[in-house]
Formats: structure tokens, C-alpha cells, sequence
């Protein structure tokens, strides 16, 4: 019953007139030559490959989930299989990888670009060629020449996939109490034993292999997070020829019944004495691990983009098209037995609330993708520092702000439909359930915050806030004198006072008392999660108000989507001050007996 | 694997220490003689079959759901039938009805404790019964002698269930609109013909008969609201004795596949001329359908009252159990291998969170039973006046408010368990799931806003809101020379000071254009929801105050809970404020196309 059509303007004006990724792109040897032309052509043909191929089977997967069916064995929903070798195919999953392992070297920006509309398209399906990914990345990084020569070339092609294989029952979030065993046998390969779950991806028949890296403890490890080591655990152990050969010693237990992403098996995986190779040094496997989960974080921010786009197209369909009650203002279709409710302002805030989050938060992480291109290939180092600051500060806001936004632009945009929108025929509520987890997996939005306050703001002294601060005065600073761009600029440079002031204020009472850290961490991430789309709305406003004179809606559109922001999403910001300011005292008086 | 124990001392706290309950009916002569141990064993026993009955249905229904098996013919979850039967039996349907037709004749707020327990332990099959209450309330303001004979004896006991059949496909928040026809035949009967949609409880096994209220366009009636009367639309037509006779003809074309309340059968219900009789006078329809609407929308408070308690239970289990990371203060579970998760500020503030909403709509929703009560039964027409103007007011607020929360609250609990919140096995994302549909049925929550502000607020120039504010200033007076309080009463005062200003500001942009009242609605029932709130929070530690020197940490907690509430939850109303204020013009700007 639903629809997607990809953006594919609003991706341009965010590429082209807001970013200017040719002219960026252009100081970097390895990208320097690719144009416009060619993003917008790649763009255009994966998201044919996405609306067509993808979202058909969007429902399906949910209607039938991953099938568990005894020894190991797991089905993937009707026609994943099929879409997979096309993808594989068509070559979509080399796009942003390596060249020297088959990939097309597309810039991180362009492969964002393409995995927003994959994550609108299908979450769940899309999550199998994103978590090999994740493990290409690991892998790519620390692996040796031979684990890349073997590995990194099917990884790419897509021909295996791959997984990250962390938690264990007892260890989420604390990875530092894992259990799962590594023992060398002499021969530089060593025996894994142990039950991981919640695996992604964990076991299916999409692909021909299915590379798991694991984290396990040596026997001589130290306690905690420092005696964590990574494995590369093959489904199949590569033969001589590179080819998959003798069925290693692990299997999938179960797959979870869960609330949303049907279409992927979440696995509890039981190695029993199965075969690894070690990536990287002993004991350093969290350094490996954080690779991963950086790009995980990423990733699963862009999730959220792509589906709160595919919630709001549909949403602004529904309310284009549902006929009920009249305005207040008195009948807008008077031939019609009333109006379409996009008519009444409620259905308007909905509305425009998904639509500034999601545009936003487009903005956000195609600039976080240029920044890691620039972080990767820049020849200056002080530029590639640069960057690697900014995109170490904000990815925790790409994560937890724009995974919090989404699960509220679904849940609004359900609500747009009313009882059609809890109904399944309608799509909707399957893309609440599917947003919900985004929340919570490759660390809660609760370890995000306390990632961002405590590790990216604090630790420093804040110098990398700092650094971001600099971007946003020098874009106050470019519109000073215009008056038109007075209603954007004031409140992003009150809020960008605010931060400074509350930060200081922060770091003051946490010296004394920890868990003041904790008490603000999740309202303080949401205010910087503000200061970011204040400054993308302020940023798109002041490319817009250039542009108003072509007479083209669009831009119109834009400063009103901008208007709205400030007027009455921003104010939001109030309340997170006060919050975050609170203190931890309310927090932690209660004995946990009178809870 | 989840849990549910009936919060009795939290109940009790608030029927007798807030509202002293027991005093209060002394004054109704239908409730003279009702005292606090007779409400506490009723509560006790209900809460039994509540824990030990209807809870360990839940998970079931949700898993198995209702089935269509063809020709009309819905069966609900193994057990749900079986636990009905018990229900009756026990007599516990007919609780809160009035004795004339076999009703135990028990205080409204009695009842509205009790249903508070039967959502927390199953909403989806407490709204068998739940329905049948709507059609009880509806025949018993509006029926003829004759048909409170026919139908009401069965609908208290419970062999009979009742639903309220309004939707159409076309027309849900608009029923002006809807199409089903009602023809005379000359014997005092009507035939009714057309198709309704989303008719919750409208086909299942569990009753001997259902009786369906019917809305329905009589041949001459008008267009519009004014044009619509109601029918009462017995599944089986009952013969001269009262029991079930001939099968009248319509049937139920199909059952909805939902997000959530899986275990309750949402139904589409054809009428193919089907005998009906009238309720009340033609064309006065919508005055018993919202007989039946302000009952509901208090009862869909109360469910999520009750999801919102047993999610809330279920999330502080698991963080009192659950072992991950070491407190930043430093270990507090030294001989384990991680301190439980209680010891981290943020899930603290999921907790506090969850316990300061839920504890605040308890209150809420009792004291509007006690309302409710006070209204009917009152001897003097004074108070009973003055009871049902506050009840107006604010049942939108209980409808929308606690809704909302509830969502949020489920929300929350869920995260505190991480992934294991996002699997089926704990119970907590089906909690999340059944309590998104409370924010949308029975008038979606913009319907409430626009309830709150224009017909409630507006509409009377803000005499019910003074009636209230007039409540609010009895307790600010009492509390005035407390010290103690003063933490409690200054944001409560402050809050009451802004919503005037508020209220005035709006009202005077609404008359120059209607648009302002759907622009600022939405806010102004979270800033009217917050008053009632700080209210509540203020009454409960004035409360607490008093008795904390009897060493019963059970008011320690209320009080830290009070504070909690006034540090991190009030400070919302900053943001709300701004958004009322913020008017209609960046709402209704954007051109549709240009969305």
C-alpha cells in the first residue's frame, strides 16, 4: 500500500548547493575526479534499484520474518535472496570501497547518499550488505595483507557477507565482562568458544559465506575491556584457492522474535572450538571493534534519515489525499464533501515537524560523510585532524539525535493516518517498530550521550566543541549584514552562548561529583543535537534566501521548513537548559528499595 | 517472563491519603456506606484475578491474536473466553453498574481503580468488557424502559457485551460525514444498512450475544452532525423471554491487522439490513454518542494508567537485576562483577520518570472517578455542577496527557532493558505497541487539544478553567505558611500565573483567526496536563510532609518523587509555553504543493 520516491532534489540541494561536494571533493587526489553529473546519475540509479527492487519487499520481510528452521538454518523472507544477487549483481555494494579489493572508491559522501535510500527503502534487508560493511572496515584496518587478500575482495564484490559478533547474554553495553574463549593451537589459528546473541545478520541464505568478527578473551588476557581480542570466525574456512571450504564449528541457535527489522536474523551464534585468526594486536580488539562501531553509529543514523523520509512521503500522501472536517477558517475543497486534513495546523506540525527533522538531519549526515573524506584522503594533515575531530565530536549526535528524531517522525507520521496508521495494511506502524531499534543497538542513545559529554566534550576540555563552534561563527559571520537572515542567525547564535555557558557549567559540577556527568548527558546531547540543525537550517536558509529570486518553489519551501524549525521545534531547547541543568540530585536521592 | 503485582499501597495512598475517598462518599447517599477496608478487600481481590487470570493471558493474545475463521465467525486467544466466563462469574463486571439492573452499585472511583489493574494486566481483553460499559452508559442515559429491560440486566452481568460502531472507512474523526442508512418498516423497528470499520470487540466467542450501538442516517435527516441518530443492533434478536433468538443480519466481513491489542478483535461490520431499534430521539445521535465517548476517553486514560504501571514494573525488575558497568562514583556492587544498572543516572532518570507520570495519572484519573461520582450523585446541584465542569475540562486531558506519557513511558521502560526490550520474550515492546493505539482511538489526541482549548477553554470565556485554577489556589493557600512546601507550591503558582496569560493571549489571536486554536492546541493541553500534574505532585507531598516522621520510607519516596518531578519533568512547560505563543503563521505558510 505505501510508496517511496527518492528525494532525489533534496538530496542535490544538499550535495550541490549546500555542501558543494564537486568543488570539496576536487581537493582530494583520490576523488578529484568526480562531478556532479556522476553523483546525481549514481543517485538516480540506486534509488531505481531502491524504490523498485527494495521496497517492494519491505512488507514482505516484515509479514514473513527470518525463519528458523532447526540445525543452524535460517531463511530469509521471500525474494531477499533474489534482491541480494541483483545487488550484488549490479556491483551496489562495492560503491564505497576500496579499489585495490574490487571496490568503486565512491566517495563516504555518495555511498551515504545511496545508503539513505536503502535504509527508506528496507531497514531490515539493508542491514545484511551493512554489517559487512562494518566488518570490511574492521578488517581493512587491521587486518593483515593475507586476512585482506583473502577476505576483503568477497567482502566487497558482496559475494560473502560479514557480521560484528560483540554482546553475550550477560555483556551489552559492559563488554568488559565477556566470557567468550580464544585459545592459540600452535598453528596461528586459535579455537573460539563461547554464545554470542543478538547477532545481526548472524545466519541467512543470501550469501555464499559468512564472515563473523568476534570478540574473545585469550587465556593469559587481563581483566575488563583491556584483554578483549578480535577473531575473524569464517562460516565456511577459505580453501587454498580462496573458496569456501570446510564448515567451521559454530551454528546459529535461534532467532529472536522481535518488534520490528523481521527481514533480519537477529542470531544467538554458538561457537564451539570454532576456528578464528586474530585481526590485529591481542588484547586490542576494542581498538578494531571501535572502527566497526564508529561506521555502525553512522550507519544507524542514516537508518533513521531513510525511514523518516519514507514515513513523512507517506504521511504527506495520506494527508494531501484524506478528506475530513473543515478548516477553521471556513472550506478549502468546497466541491468536496470536506477538506483534505492537510488543511488543519495540527496536521500541518506533524507534518512540517518530520519533514525539518528529516531534511536536517539529511544535511547533518551527508556532511558527516564528507568529513570523513576528508578525514581519509585529505592531503593536508591539519584538514584531515580537523575533520576527524569534528566527526569524532558529532557522530554520537548523528546517532542518538537523529535515532530519537526518527522514532518521533514515524510515531507522528503514523498519527497523521490516525486508526489507518496502526492498522499494517498501511506501512506505518512497521516503520515505527523498525525505528525503535535504532535506539537502542551499537550502544544505547543513553552511551551515545555519555560518549559525547563525558569522552568528546569534557575529556578535552572541550577544544573539539570548541573547533565546531568556530564553523558556526564563521557562518554567522558570512551573514552578518544580511537582514534577511537576521530570524535564522540570532537564535543559532544565542543557542551556540547557551552550549558554551551550560558546558562550563557541566564540567564545573562534574569535577566534583561524576554522576553529574550522567544526570546531564541526554538532555545536554539533545542540545547539541539543536545546535547541529540550527545550524544546517541556518546554513540551508541562507542558500535559499540567494536563490528566492529564481521564482523557484523549492526555495520558498525551504526557508519556510526553515521558519518552522525556529519557531517551533527549537524552542525545545528551553527545556533541555533547565534539564540539564537539574543536576543529579532528584536523580540519585531515592534508595533503590523505595523505587 | 514479565510481571505484574497490583500497586495496593500506591492505590490506597491515593484513595484515602489524597482524596480520603471514604469521607468524600460519605456525603453521596448511594455511597454512604461504603468504607476504606471494603474498597481495599474489592481492590485486593480484583487486583488477584487481575495477576493471577488476566496477566498471564497477555503475552497469548499478543502472540496468537484474534482469527478470522470465515463467515463472520471470530475467535479470540486460547484462555481469553475461558477467563471471561470467570469474569462474570465473579460478578466483577457488574462492579461499578447501578443495582437496578443488577449492578453492585460501587463508586465510580472504585471501578476506575479496578480497571487500572485489568489494563495493566491485559488492555486487549479488558476491552471486551470495556465496550460493553460504553454500551451500558449510552442505553442507560438514553433508552427507552422497555430496552433498559431488554438489554441492560445482561450487559451488567456480562453474559452480553456491547461495542459502539461509529467509523466508516470514510469517516472517522468526521462523522458528520458517515453514509450508513436507518429505514423504518412501520413496526417501531428500522432496518440498518452499510459497512463500519475498526468496531473494537465487534465479532468474537467469548458472549452469548452482542449488542452493537449503531450510528445511522435516518431518510429525512439532515446533512451533517445533526442528521444522526442511534441504534441498538443485537447480534442475536432477543425473543419474548430475553434470551438470544434469531440472527439478525449482518456479520463481520474481517478482523485488522494492528500493531498492538492483537488479543482484542478490531472488526469490519457489514449491516445488510439489519433490525434495529432507536436510542433516544432522531437526529440527537451524537448527544448518546458522546455519552459513550466521554466514558471512553476516560477509560482509554486509564489503560494507559495501566501499561504504563506494568511497563514501569517490568523495567525497574530488570535494573535492579541487571549487572553492567561500574557506577562512576565507584563500584557499589563490590563482590559482583558489575553494579546493577539502578546505580547509572540515566536509567535513574528512565525510572523516575516512568514512576513520577504514572503515579501523577493515577491520582489524576481517580480524583476524575471521585468527580464523576460527585457529579451523579451529589445531593446538592451545586457541587454536582460544579463537578461536572471540571470533569469536562478535563477529560480531554486525561484522555490526551496521559496517553501521551503512557506511550512514552513504555517507551522508556523498554530502553532501560536494552535489546532485550526489543524482543518479544520480556513483554515490554508489546507494551509499547497496545499503548500506541490509546493516543489515537476515541478521538485522536489533536481532537483533544482542539476539545481542551476551543470547546473546554475558549468556549465559556475560561469559566471551567477558573473553576479549576480556583482549586489550585485552595491547596497554594493551605501550603502557604509550610516552608517545607515551598519548593512544591512556588512552580505550581508559576505555572498557574503563565497559563492564565496564556489562555488570554491565545483567545485573543483565536478571534481575529481560528487557525491560532489549531496552531496552539496541541501545546496547551501539555501545559494544561503539567498543571494538573504539578497539582498532583504539590497535593501528594503536602501529603507526605506531613507523615514523613513516621519513618515510612513510603513517603520519603513520594517526596523525592515530587522533586524529581519538578526538576526534570516541569521544566518541559518552558518549550510549551514558547510553542503555544508561537502562533499559526509557520504552520499554514508552505503552499501544499510545496511540501
Amino acid at each position: 500500500m505505501g510508496q517511496y520516491t527518492p528525494p532525489l532534489r533534496d538530496m542535490q540541494f544538499v550535495l550541490h548547493e549546500m555542501l558543494n561536494v564537486e568543488a570539496a571533493l576536487k581537493k582530494l587526489p583520490a576523488h578529484a575526479d568526480i562531478d556532479s553529473d556522476t553523483i546525481n546519475s549514481i543517485l538516480e540509479e540506486g534509488g531505481k534499484f531502491c524504490a523498485e527492487v527494495l521496497y517492494p519487499l519491505n512488507q514482505v520481510g516484515d509479514r514473513e520474518g527470518c525463519k528458523y528452521q532447526g540445525d543452524g538454518v535460517v531463511t530469509t523472507p521471500t525474494g531477499f535472496k533474489e534482491a541480494y544477487a541483483q545487488f550484488v549483481e549490479a556491483g551496489w555494494g562495492a560503491l564505497g570501497m576500496d579499489p585495490d579489493f574490487g571496490g568503486q572508491g565512491l566517495p563516504h559522501v555518495v555511498h551515504s547518499a545511496f545508503m539513505e535510500m536503502m535504509n527508506s527503502a528496507n531497514q531490515a534487508w539493508t542491514m545484511y550488505p551493512g554489517l559487512s560493511h562494518g566488518a570490511y572496515n574492521a578488517l581493512h584496518a587491521f587486518g593483515t595483507p593475507e586476512q585482506k587478500q583473502l577476505y576483503l575482495p568477497k567482502l566487497v564484490s558482496g559475494e560473502w557477507t560479514g557480521t560484528m559478533c560483540l554482546t553475550e547474554s550477560h555483556a551489552g553495553t559492559d563488554l568488559g565482562i565477556l566470557k567468550t574463549k580464544a585459545e592459540p593451537v600452535g598453528d596461528g589459528t586459535y579455537r573460539i568458544t563461547g554464545t554470542k546473541i543478538f547477532i545481526s545478520a548472524g545466519e541467512h541464505d543470501m550469501s555464499k559465506n559468512i564472515i563473523h568478527l568476534v570478540l574473545a578473551r585469550l587465556p593469559d588476557a587481563p581483566p575488563g575491556t583491556k584483554g578483549i581480542s578480535l577473531f575473524i570466525v569464517p562460516k565456511f574456512i577459505p580453501d587454498a584457492d580462496g573458496n569456501p571450504g570446510k564448515r567451521n564449528d559454530f551454528k546459529c541457535g535461534s532467532i529472536e522474535h522481535k518488534m520490528g527489522i523481521h527481514g533480519n536474523a537477529t542470531c544467538v551464534m554458538n561457537f564451539d572450538g570454532a576456528v578464528g585468526t586474530l585481526v590485529g594486536e591481542p588484547n586490542k580488539g576494542l581498538n578494531a571493534m571501535f572502527v566497526m562501531m564508529n561506521s555502525a553509529r553512522l550507519g544507524v543514523g542514516m537508518q533513521s534519515v531513510g525511514l523518516a523520509e519514507v514515513a513523512y512521503q507517506n504521511s504527506l500522501a495520506y494527508a494531501k489525499d484524506r478528506l475530513q472536517s473543515r478548516s477553521l477558517t471556513g472550506p478549502k475543497a468546497k466541491d468536496k464533501p470536506a477538506d483534505p486534513i492537510i488543511v488543519h495546523p495540527d496536521v500541518r506540525r506533524m507534518l512540517l515537524t518530520q519533514k525539518a527533522y528529516v531534511e536536517a538531519a539529511r544535511a547533518f549526515s551527508y556532511w558527516a560523510g564528507l568529513a570523513i573524506d576528508m578525514e581519509h584522503k585529505h592531503p593536508d594533515e591539519k584538514v584531515r585532524k580537523e575533520n576527524a575531530d569534528l566527526v569524532a565530536l558529532l557522530t554520537p549526535v548523528i546517532k542518538g539525535f537523529i535515532t530519537d528524531n526518527g522514532y518521533d517522525s514515524t510515531t507522528l507520521a503514523m498519527q497523521v493516518l490516525g486508526g489507518h496508521g496502526y492498522i499494517a495494511e498501511w506501512g506505518l506502524e512497521q516503520h515505527v517498530r523498525d525505528a525503535r531499534i535504532n535506539m537502542i543497538y551499537e550502544g544505547t542513545n543513553t552511551i551515545q550521550a555519555l560518549d559525547l559529554l563525558g569522552r568528546k566534550v569534557l575529556a578535552d576540555g572541550g577544544a573539539k566543541l570548541m573547533k565546531f563552534g568556530k564553523v558556526i561563527q564563521d557562518l554567522l559571520k558570512y551573514h552578518a549584514e544580511n537582514p534577511a537572515m537576521k530570524e535564522f542567525c540570532d537564535p543559532l547564535a544565542a543557542l551556540l552562548g547557551d552550549v558554551q555557558k551550560v558546558t562550563m557549567e557541566i564540567g564545573q559540577k562534574a569535577m566534583k561529583n561524576p554522576d553529574e556527568v550522567g544526570a546531564a548527558a541526554v538532555p545536554y546531547l539533545r542540545i547539541i543535537g539543536h545546535l547541529v540543525f540550527s545550524f544546517s537550517w541556518c546554513y540551508a536558509a541562507g542558500v535559499a534566501v540567494k536563490k528566492l529570486d529564481s521564482g523557484d518553489a523549492f526555495y520558498k519551501s525551504k526557508l519556510t521548513t526553515a521558519r518552522f524549525y525556529f519557531a517551533k521545534l527549537y524552542p525545545e531547547t528551553a527545556a533541555l537548559l533547565k534539564q540539564a541543568r537539574a543536576g543529579s540530585a532528584s536523580l540519585m536521592e531515592l534508595d533503590v528499595a523505595n523505587f
